[in-house]
């Protein structure tokens, strides 16, 4: 159904109409679509446009539609330029002339921001419920890890040791932020288009405060023209779909490198690798890295929707309609990424002998300078008087562990025989103990607080 | 001063050394860098670490060197490696040995996040200021220009008339979700970093939740590994930028098409126009041009962090670094935008005739359709008719408005007489009185939504 | 079929098998595997590897299996993981237990980048004619709008006359280095990587060139490490694409603001257009619109490859799957587009009347000024003396092409009568006579070079 | 000095004047402007525009202003808006009036796009030395620790064994194509815009063949409007930087992993390290990690101008101004990571018995297979075999290699004692001799085709 013929009576080039037609993507509107339709034909019933019979003839008729869409029993046809124009299509056979009323003072302009907003509340929603699913896999394995200490890297280093748990923790509260700023991109989606018109408005007497609420908005959009041409929460929604790949990306790089036979510190499950079509013995992390390399497109679609908007004017034009491939693209990435990392860290085996035993002596070298600071060494000192017992190790090629007394002392004599107990994973863990340390005190405060967070009900 | 010389004697490489320095744009978090050791200072007197007499002794010359900076007298010296090790230098030249007591139990990891957060704080306070004067110069436009009326436009096509307020005002929504989502950034930068120290923590019983109320914080980080590798704000800072960027290009295009020949609707003021230097007539719109180019950029800073972050596994790796360059730009970029966008829309000539004048009639259609409405006729059949009755017009190659009732007639019955008042602009324009349409009465309750917002204290 | 059942006997859980699963778009590389597998089945032949029956029974199948492809008469089965374990598959189900046999010597990681390869240069051939296609639309343009001017702008704003013929010939060049870069793009798909095993070659006595010549390649990769890993090919497109995209974007740029009332130069083929759900008058230029929008997409699908790459090691991992889905978006994207807008330029009518009326005299500025420089005034002071000479005709509130000459004497006493024919556009154009210029014989020779060109074989 | 006072007589605001001001960034295109300036004057003086005199008075004075240039002695003003009015404004001060005759014929436009295009030839020609050290650098340790064998790993897991040469010379051949790219990026800024005007061509009957000869350009562009618009060459060295940097970061990546105390493969020379002012005992990796993040940035950098580009119609905008600064910026990355790259990699050690002894025995599995097939099994049957064997082995806790010769002929009868010999990674790397694959025979053609590649003469 072509919308007007009354001004143009021709057909489009085929081509050009292939790439105008917007239904092999936005069918995915079609029940939000639907729904606006039933509550904008209540507004114009309210509005005194519709008699009350034409009203709810409308809206049982669009019930069925609805109905037709969940039971997957809608037939489109190719005549059928987008969503909007084959559910009215429908609505006029079902329901016969008066359908044609339904558009009455609405424009494909509003109804188009009005569904998709709708759409991605609904997907924000969802998405929440797997992040909650993954922070909460995290709680469970630092419940299930206590105790294993791991060395904590910085430059890919050996740093200092550090509890399994605590590390677990440090992927939660990425998320923890990625659930807070959905929260704020669901709020932007919550704002009504619906009744801005092609751009300037409505001329029937609709109220939009009662219409939005109908539609569980929050409130209407102030200003027609930005009505019709605010994608602002799409931009939002992607971006916070690159910024959650990019935590996911970095934690699956961390899992892939604990995984190899050089690190040895975790086994995937089985059910969450793969093997080489050529070489017998592999067993390869492939989720992980599908998690790692399928966000690298997620900034890709926040890019290709910033680029696009950044090349208009104001008001609605033609090219907004590329906007919703990018944020289908992305939720549906996410609702796949997400559950596979919950999968893949709940069900892992943790190595906690071979990361123990990966331990080399040196991450403690900052404890020795503490322990120098303790003993009155100002601490550039003490550093120091540490990085040369390093490098005379090394030249005597002995562990650091086992450097004689007689060594330190030579290069710092407030070295005392109580520096060998610092080589204790357990002490120099227990050292760092003020708020959001490794120490196991700190680290059971924040895991109190993190499941605290986790029990709350999702705000709005 | 190489703080590592106990480990690592000898000299890096000169290229890799530039390659290394951050000073030449890490200068830019000097006097943030000496609040934070201050603090810093304090909290480890508080803790015993320092006793008294060593804690003010660091903060006095701290705060010298601080005043050092504000003078822009401070010597950097070739060994200067980062803008901490400058401070830490010249603290020792000023305080002898105590000074090098200071950076116990911290690390440049922990100390340069909370440096970078503080900045962050600062240019949001300063931008959000930047943003506001911009929003009070659309509200004095929408009060200066009321009454005048313009061609809305949609798909760059004359689409319905609108009140010119009703346009300058969908400019101010957007700049406010970017002033609500810049509140967002802000508070995304208050949890501080500082007392995660390399990765695990610090090992000295320090007071977090003092030492970040001492420096304007809202709260310590919950996870020291998450603490020094966090750079959620930046990127959400970049977001933040790149989406005003779009913005204000969209604004940009808007007023350059407006100022050509072509529409004739605005002249820009002389002040914000450029000539040639070839062609002697030209009077250009560069100022506006470059808010357009420039807004590109800063998708790519935003393209540029996330990529960059995306390649990492978690904790600090020194790609970080790369994380500051971005963020200064594109702060530098919006301190200029916002200014002169600001400047341009408030000294801008509107030709209100000429907008009046451009008016074709045919964008009273939907005026005419909703007329038939009105008259009980289906809208999808008042649609149909109007646009026969356009291309009737055109084949008759007259205007529209004085397309004689009887053609009308032959279209459609329900035509009467009544039907050439909605080609008074006026008319067309007072029926969209919905809230957030374009009629006066609407407009104005916008106008005063605006003003109050604008008159609200800026929340934290 | 699962290819290491020897080694993982249990199955992957369902999401990650989903994610895994690459089928659903590795099924565009049918043929072509197909095609490499045949090619690769007589390599084994000749090295002895396989005997002459066994080689021929399993090329049979092959060719029986392309034949299905081709009628899109393959029945995948559910547990086909992708497109190589469904041709494997299927080639036992055909020729039994040699098809086995078939993946001796060979490595996934090989086989799939030599589909990917094989894929772009076909690809890249198709995309060509289209290219091609709309060169020669613009040189039709060129032809046939010979002879009408219009104003030239800079900054948006009219500048200088030119030709039509001009303005269509300055999008042909674009279009020409994007040819030229497609070539370039097609050789770097020309180097074969099968043969490179899994990542460190074959163990069996493979002739690879003459393999790489059985294929139609130019030669093997020379590293088999290099081999499996590179995708330098694939970015290459996506930044063609991109590129390309920019241009389309600004050619539509360009014939959207064209086509509005206000500019009025040409008027799109009602088959190009479309109308308005609620407005009944409009025409709008929605596949100009879409070619703009979608180009926008493209550099984020370039963003998307490039970011993913990025993060990567050297050789073969997983992510890498990633990388077709972009290719093939931006290959279909591109498939519409250029088609579009070569109609889209074929069927417009210009308004050759429209074009001159608008000229304003004030464009004839620099001929002026090159009108004083001839008659021996410097540069500089020439341009000043015009500038002013604007501005006292705004005082005057008259066109400049009637200001009188004693005004311009007073300016400047160089000036003389003659200055009065500087004001037709068509002296204006024919000065600008360089090799390059908007002078009819210098667009004419122009002309002949596009149209040799066109007529060039397309090189390798 | 202001080109238009004429027209504008008024001062610009001061920041709309900071906004447009370019002479901070344009600084550096001083000696490629004066060249070009040079070229014009003799172009003016060979079309009968300045007499002889007065064109070798200008080129005297820009030779002097040159000169000025080289040796930092020139003198910028405030009022000098960017560098081409400092160019012009000193020549008038060194040669008087008739220096006000060089900009005849002339515009910004065709002046600043063809500085572009000269200065991105110079730092084409540089960083093409850059990179020609760095593969000279891969192909000296090819040659250096010939003999050396390391497992080869994809997604992360050892895979087969590689001889180390191999794996240094797939990192080779990314750089060739990288040269090969740069060589097509040069021959695109290798096309003139000189003559081009600001739009419309020059009246003025220069020879711009000559012209372009004169300057060293292979030809002047065939188009004024495409010739001033023309941005394709910036966007080509942006994209030909970004992949660059995706090799240099794929290098880093690796060098960082095998830097590990987990691989423990290479250790880097102090001069390429850095330590941490926190933990005395770390040695960091520091410049490959800014090599590796900073290449992130160069995305970022392409992004940024293609947005910008793509939002613009045809011919000159201002946006265009925004082109040079990610240019700049990406030469000045690359002109330090190459040589960085280069001694980082010229320095390191390998440790060749760290590298053979971390092979697992797994990964002989694909030769164990090969050496059924080569006993007549299928290759599908011989892989899965093997596989069996590798979880048996696993089953009894034993490594692969002393799995007794029993359990292996109760997987498959075709076992044999000569089984074992397929454990030796010397005999397993001989085995893969065809052409790109890692038998030493192999490597060493590899490694003459390299050389030939270095010693052959760059070509245009």
């Amino acid at each position: 159904m072509k919308l007007w013929t009354g001004r143009l009576p021709g057909a489009m080039d085929g081509l050009a109409a292939r790439l105008n037609n917007s239904l092999p993507f936005d069918q995915r509107l079609a029940q939000v679509d639907v729904r606006g339709s039933i509550a904008w034909a209540r507004a114009l019933g309210r509005a005194g446009v519709l008699i009350e019979d034409e009203a709810s003839l409308i809206v049982q008729g669009l019930e069925t539609i609805l109905e037709e869409f969940n039971q997957a029993a809608f037939a489109y046809q190719d005549s059928d330029e987008d969503i909007h124009t084959a559910v009215e299509r429908r609505l006029t056979e079902l329901v016969g002339p008066v359908g044609r009323k339904l558009h009455t003072g609405r424009s494909r302009n509003d109804q188009v921001a009005t569904d998709f907003c709708l759409w991605v509340q609904e997907a924000a929603l969802s998405l929440e419920k797997e992040l909650l699913g993954l922070q909460s896999a995290l709680v469970q394995r630092t419940d299930k890890d206590w105790g294993v200490i791991l060395p904590g890297y910085t430059h890919f280093q050996q740093a200092q040791p550090v509890l399994l748990s605590h590390w677990w923790l440090s992927h939660f509260w990425p998320l923890q932020r990625d659930r807070e700023r959905l929260r704020v991109v669901y709020r932007s989606a919550r704002i009504m288009p619906l009744g801005s018109g092609a751009l300037a408005g409505t001329s029937f007497p609709i109220d939009r405060f009662a219409l939005a609420s109908d539609l569980g908005f929050d409130a209407p959009s102030p200003n027609s023209l930005d009505g019709v041409g605010n994608r602002d929460f799409a931009a939002e929604f992607l971006f916070w779909a690159a910024l959650l790949g990019v935590h996911l990306s970095r934690l699956a790089e961390a899992l892939i490198l604990y995984s190899t036979s050089e690190y040895g510190f975790i086994v995937l499950a089985d059910e969450y690798s793969t093997g080489s079509s050529l070489m017998p013995q592999k067993k390869n992390p492939d989720p992980l890295e599908l998690v790692r390399g399928r966000s690298g497109l997620l900034i890709g679609r926040l890019v290709g929707l910033l680029t696009m908007l950044k090349g208009l004017p104001s008001a609605y034009d033609k090219d907004l309609q590329e906007d919703k491939l990018p944020v289908f693209e992305a939720a549906d990435t996410l609702a796949l990424l997400l559950p596979v990392t919950n999968g893949l860290v709940t069900t892992l085996t943790v190595r906690g002998d071979w990361m123990r035993a990966a331990i080399n002596p040196q991450v403690m070298a900052t404890d020795l300078a503490d322990y120098l600071v303790k003993r009155g060494v100002p601490f550039r000192q003490a550093h120091a008087a540490v990085g040369r017992a390093v490098r005379r190790a090394d030249e005597l090629n002995v562990s650091l562990a086992v450097l004689p007394l007689e060594e330190w002392q030579v290069i710092q004599p407030a070295f005392a025989d109580g520096l060998f107990q610092m080589f204790d994973p357990e002490v120099s863990v227990a050292q760092r103990a003020a708020y959001g340390g490794t120490a196991p005190k700190a680290v059971m405060e924040q895991l109190d607080q993190a499941k605290k967070i986790l029990s709350e009900p999702a705000g709005k």
